[in-house]
């Protein structure tokens, strides 16, 4: 949808004054897409051009401007001019938006921004990152339950304008505390009984969050329930503001992506991929590379422990490789799918049984599977068939191991109540290398042993 | 929220037929909080509850049962009675449903259905998974541009109990082509204007998608443009249905899950993890297994090509976990980070070449630390600490190439058409074994002849 042919139009519209044209521009399609037309300008042409749009709709374009543009603006243009802006933003954007600017530019804007406004920057600002408060808004059609169909019909259109969703109409006391919900389908579907009141078309058992309940919990509920949005109150009932469908798509993409780059043993990053600096990509990686690496290491020295053993039967060393990645791939198998199960809520600590059961089973057939398949490779390999068998009974019982660290590790994690994630494949890898390196050469001498008192 | 205390309550209502408070139970609280509070109880009592409850509120209950009662009741309840609620049902969740079920038991409800509905199913059955019209309902407010704001407050208000969401209008000509959205949002603010049409306030530049659009790539967009819903149109711009909110929501943590799924080597499981039954899971995970152990066989040939010049050399041996391990490891963060920023639309084909230098440099950085980590340990296990030098030269070129594999392989995969994240990271890790045992042995081989001949 982007479309570069409209940038010299729109730098000589610009250059010519042409006020009523920019304006027909700012208006003339969804705002997203007029945002996209405007890519390739510079960012001080942007905030020219946005400057003939009304300040509603102003906010609505620079909502969906790229991150660098809109820094800038904030940063560079007139402060007066981005104080009513800000002024006009929705909440919880204008709250993540001044997160990025530097501290001082913050301060200065905030100095000109209305003291309502003000306030209740500094007030959502209080919330820690990743809380439900953290992504709330606290626009929100709050209403009396004495009002009729009518009467609230009259009050949300006055309203419409400065409210982010009319979706669902909340219901609340002198003190706000939250009594009931009616939604705008509701009441539309009331018009003709236009005298009925809120009061008596409202549900009173509502699906609401605690301000400082976790934006995951908070993104599933929403999703469990297919709601548009959810009203967010604090430990008196007290209602603060509400979360809306598009904050909660953006809650489950943050999630995903931060549990795929945990998986793949990344420290998650906070931008994307292109924009995130070498310095930081080395610092996030490095980390967990090299605690991996230590653990490798760790390898390293338990086989040093059996060289003069291992010099003697070198065939061995072949499947090293092997016996290493069929219990790395097995339990980052187990732990991929433990991990994303829990974070979709479809896993709960207490099925640590039946996880363990089936992981079981897991590990005995895919560790038949592959230890048939390492028979034949040891046939080939080995000394002789009876000392092939090492393969297999290896490969079966990393296998298991695999399977039982990569499912446990994740529940475990969770049971200390830190992010499953974090207990990545490659970790899980990490462990299960040296209990590997372990039980070959275990299974190996065991078998040697057996040979030699045989004979 | 959920509460086995209900459940002999039930029971007993149930027993005594007492029919107002069944009805009661069925209206109290939100439909998915009155799903959860029958879990326990068996698919025929858990119906014989809902027949307590007008079709349209049975039909939202029904909604949020868990799979496994909705298809016994599907199959084991009277016909005619499923049919009925079939037909309330929303079009997109009841063609879902269907496809569960056995097909004679389908084919005998479908015979029972309105002739309309029938159609309707029919017609929506076509569309290929995946695909927009797979997950698009035909449930939805289309109107006549003519209509005045307070025309259409009223036809919506007729029409509110049959629709899945009002809060987009589409403006349709006689034959169903689209011309044009108004927000519910906009309607309520028209209020005070009650004489002005649709047409009028229409904006007629409208964000939509084709039937047979990818859903990822349509969830991509709603997400972007923070939309409620969005029309999907044929090739001819007819209006087919729309996709809602809730049902973007399911589509990304599909998507998100088959991703995280794939990164991890087993293929994209269609049900939660506990339901999955063994032998699936022993197929969707054993494939891959059995892939990359075949590849791990091909490092054991590899290494036997050189078993003679390893067994002069064993402290060699100790450091193949580590080298396996830094190259699996670096070339998984690659692939992650490339897998998950395309599966978001961060990253496009034709960012290769800047992906290629950051990931090159990436490579030098994380492959000289850990070089250097390397390089003591080989200090302590090496004949020498000239020949120690093997272990951290190698470690940056492994290095190297796993971030390089990881990086380009994805992107590789999606030039072919691909899905990328088939190339999940453990596929990744195989190649860059191989590649890092035979660097491994070259390095030493050329290290070692080096020496021989200064000496």
């Amino acid at each position: 949808m982007i479309n570069t042919l409209y940038l010299p139009e729109l730098r000589e519209m610009l250059l010519e004054h042409r006020a009523a044209e920019l304006a027909e521009f700012c208006i003339a399609v969804h705002a997203g897409v007029t945002a996209d037309f405007m890519e390739g300008l510079e960012p001080s042409e942007v905030w020219q051009v946005l400057k003939h749009a009304e300040p509603t709709r102003r906010c609505e374009i620079f909502r969906f401007l790229d991150p660098e543009t809109q820094i800038a603006i904030l940063e560079d243009e007139d402060r007066s001019e981005i104080a009513e802006l800000i002024d006009t933003m929705v909440p919880d954007d204008r709250v993540d938006m001044l997160a990025e600017l530097d501290e001082d530019v913050t301060n200065e804007i905030l100095a000109l921004v209305s003291q309502e406004e003000r306030r209740n920057i500094l007030r959502l600002r209080e919330y820690p990152e990743d809380t439900a408060g953290s992504v709330m808004t606290t626009d929100v059609a709050k209403l009396d339950e004495a009002l009729t169909v009518s009467e609230a019909l009259t009050e949300l259109g006055r309203q419409a304008s400065e409210l982010e969703t009319i979706y669902y109409l909340y219901v609340v006391d002198e003190t706000d505390h939250l009594r009931g919900v009616v939604s705008a389908k509701q009441l539309v579907k009331s018009i003709v009984q236009p005298n009925r009141t809120l009061g008596d078309l409202m549900e009173e058992d509502i699906v609401k969050v605690d301000a400082l309940d976790d934006q995951e919990k908070v993104a599933q509920i929403v999703a469990k329930y297919d709601l548009l949005a959810i009203p967010v109150v604090n430990t008196q009932n007290r209602m603060l503001g509400i979360i809306t469908h598009d904050d909660i798509i953006d809650v489950f993409i943050e999630e995903a992506t931060e549990d795929v780059q945990r998986i793949g043993a990344v420290n998650p990053l906070n931008e994307s991929y292109l924009k995130t600096s070498l310095l930081t990509l080395s610092w996030k990686r490095g980390m967990w590379l090299t605690i991996l690496f230590i653990a490798a290491l760790l390898t390293a020295f338990a086989l040093e422990h059996y060289e003069d053993w291992i010099s003697k039967y070198t065939w061995l060393v072949m499947f090293i490789p092997l016996v290493i990645s069929a219990g790395g791939n097995s339990g980052g198998q187990s732990s991929t799918l433990i991990i994303s199960s829990m974070a979709r809520g479809e896993i709960v600590l207490s099925d640590w049984f039946k996880i363990i059961k089936r992981e079981i089973a897991m590990g005995l057939i895919l560790g038949s599977l592959l230890g048939g398949l390492g028979y034949v490779a040891g046939y080939f390999i080995a000394p002789s068939p009876t000392l092939a068998l090492i393969i297999p009974i290896t490969v079966l019982l990393v296998i298991m191991c695999g399977t039982l660290a990569g499912s446990m590790l994740p529940l475990f994690f969770r049971r200390l109540g830190l992010d499953p994630a974090m207990m990545s494949n490659s970790f899980v890898a990490g462990i299960v290398d040296i209990l590997g390196i372990l039980i070959y050469i275990n299974v190996a001498q065991f078998a040697y042993r057996i040979l030699e008192s045989s004979n």
